[in-house]
């Protein structure tokens, strides 16, 4: 069994949330992540509970949707924003 | 004289800093008003010092660009941003 429930994301217990911070050296590629994550989240139809954002860095805080915590969407959230991620590095 | 460096702002001394919290009843209204908030700084040259958002609301910070302290154009920012909220209510 795998513990890790987002490679490269930190877990929080209480509430179960996972939180990753997300760096860039220009604004124009934070604007373009922060895009690419609105989109993701229309494709999901799961928004991270709180992103945080200045010109080169973004905070994001996924929270579970569910009662039984964070699973299999939020995981897959996570998984896409990291793509996201890279892809305007 | 006017001490209130941008109406509707709540203004932080140390560091200098203008806050404010727009809620919105929809994510589309959310994601409407940080498109527009996007084109401001564009337009202005001028970025909050943070911007943190969830599904429906989106908190402002707008630190003190120079060593002057708040001044005109973080007052001008304010107020466009304000502007922008407006637009999408």
């Amino acid at each position: 069994m795998n513990d890790t429930i987002a490679e490269g994301w930190t877990e929080q217990a209480r509430p179960p949330a996972l939180f990753r911070r997300f760096a860039f050296e220009r604004y124009a590629q934070t604007r373009a992540f922060l895009e690419r994550v609105a989109a993701v989240q229309d494709e999901l139809g799961l928004a991270p509970q709180n992103i945080s954002f200045g010109t080169t860095y973004v905070n994001v805080t996924i929270a579970a949707s569910g009662e039984g915590g964070l699973g299999e969407a939020e995981r897959e959230l996570a998984r896409r924003i990291a793509a996201a991620a890279d892809a305007c590095a």
